[in-house]
């Protein structure tokens, strides 16, 4: 397999045990299963180590963090040694005591790729990840695998256009976006499947603006803090084709693993027809360096 | 009605007359028709006076143009003032001998408001847009009517977030996108689908990803030159709210008017509830202005 061929990705969707050791094992048992049936690139959800943390503010929870050369990339990097596969890994980084990141690490066959952290944080009742992440400093950018070039963004970054044009202009093949997205309960009648397709909507968007696969990879379950009302992930993890089609779309909001190929002969074709990049007016574009227009 | 109150907006969806003055005169019966359900701010589609003459190069179809302050704005400023609406009126604009544009006017009740030049000028098999127009040079608009405040893109425009971006952040609470898109017969049954469902899904994400309402005005029918296999424009225009579900579309290929209205109360409660504007990281946006970031 050369970097230019075609390659397959696996999505590993999955609810998060308590125990932080318990979720490192059963994320070790999911991508040895994509592994197995053919998974070259295999991502897991974002901070796939612990329970969704950020529905509260607690300072213990600065606990949970780990360095980039931690416990879950020295444990995952000797598994896609063994396996042949590329693995990204979203952590809960420990940069510096008090300075925390949202990250995913790109780990090769042979070692870290790189990492990427999280630019875009949220915070909204229930996802107060402002208090615990730092905004990613390292911009955007795609990473080199035995298989192919891929981007990494995270959850909120996937409402972003911005984060999906510059990750494909970096040349990545394929955008995932680990996630970790859900339902307040309370909302979920009224709300929820608009939230969901507005979700898959703006991602196939991406992949339609920039010619590439984007696959969106998130967590399931219900996770209830004491004294909070919770929140269902809603599962839903999909694969988008360059031209925005949904290609693979986990069924329903449970563990699943989803694998789908990644074929640079049809980005080729898709932005042969559409030539989106070709027409760009970069001349233009300096506005988008704004908050708001709003000058006179 | 005050510029932050509730309005109507009216698309025009129509088959084009061969004949100019036919087109005129039935773009006028349409926006008095918009008008009589209660339109405020009409739209009609991409180059409504004419057919869609860049299904071929040929240099005496410059004749068909016309200067801003010309017969189709003039024609159309006397309706404005008549019927208190403003119109979007799309034409093949003459700036000078050998310097043309495919422009949108904008004419409010009491006379022009503006003029937004279509930017991104596609250049495919049957859209050999590239030989008629100049990409515009006003950049991105908002535009200030008695309703409200509007941004106008044109067509090929409708696949780039960064025109969307701009004009949101211009102000617009809707964005409209006249439009002159259709199928290749001989491409229909294979990509038809397909094709129609990116266009609309790319529209949605910009809805989403800007929290405003997004209106698409396509042109109908079927146009076939001599010599030529023709286009089957697609129709289906539509109006998508700022979450980006769909509001109204034209459930069919042929003439309609569509009417739905604009709340700026549902566009602050949107962008309240999923805040993307609040978090965009102007600081690391710059690499948009490139073409491609493959420097080292």
């Amino acid at each position: 397999m050369n970097a230019m061929g075609k390659f397959n990705i696996g999505l590993v969707q999955m609810s998060v045990p308590d125990d932080p050791g318990a979720s490192l094992r059963k994320a070790v048992e999911m991508v040895e299963q994509a592994a197995g049936i053919g998974a070259n690139v295999i991502c897991l959800p974002e901070l796939f180590r612990t329970h969704y943390f950020c529905q509260r503010e607690d300072p213990s929870f600065f606990d949970l963090a780990e360095p980039v050369q931690g416990p879950s990339v020295n444990a995952l990097s000797k598994l896609t040694a063994k396996l042949g596969v590329t693995v990204i890994a979203p952590i809960f980084e420990k940069r510096a005591p008090g300075l925390y990141h949202n990250t995913a690490a790109v780990i090769n066959p042979d070692g870290l790729a790189g990492i990427y952290r999280k630019t875009h944080i949220p915070d909204d009742p229930g996802f107060y990840e402002k208090y615990y992440f730092t905004p990613g400093d390292l911009g955007f950018a795609a990473f080199d695998t035995p298989f192919g070039r891929i981007g990494v963004l995270v959850c909120w970054d996937q409402w972003y256009p911005e984060a999906a044009r510059l990750t494909a202009l970096k040349g990545a093949s394929v955008i995932f976006y680990p996630t970790a997205i859900g339902w307040h309960p309370a909302e979920k009648e009224r709300f929820g499947d608009a939230q969901k397709e507005a979700w898959r909507t703006i991602q196939r968007g991406h992949a339609i603006a920039n010619g590439v696969y984007v696959a969106a990879v998130n967590r399931a379950g219900f996770e209830k803090p004491e004294g909070s009302a919770g929140l269902e992930f809603w599962g839903g993890s999909f694969v988008a084709g360059p031209f925005g089609a949904l290609m693979k779309e986990a069924s329903a909001e449970h563990d699943a693993v989803i694998v789908a190929q990644i074929d640079p002969a049809r980005i080729e074709e898709t932005r042969r027809n559409w030539p989106f990049l070709r027409d760009r007016r970069t001349d233009i574009y300096g506005g988008v360096t704004e908050k708001f227009l709003d000058k006179p």
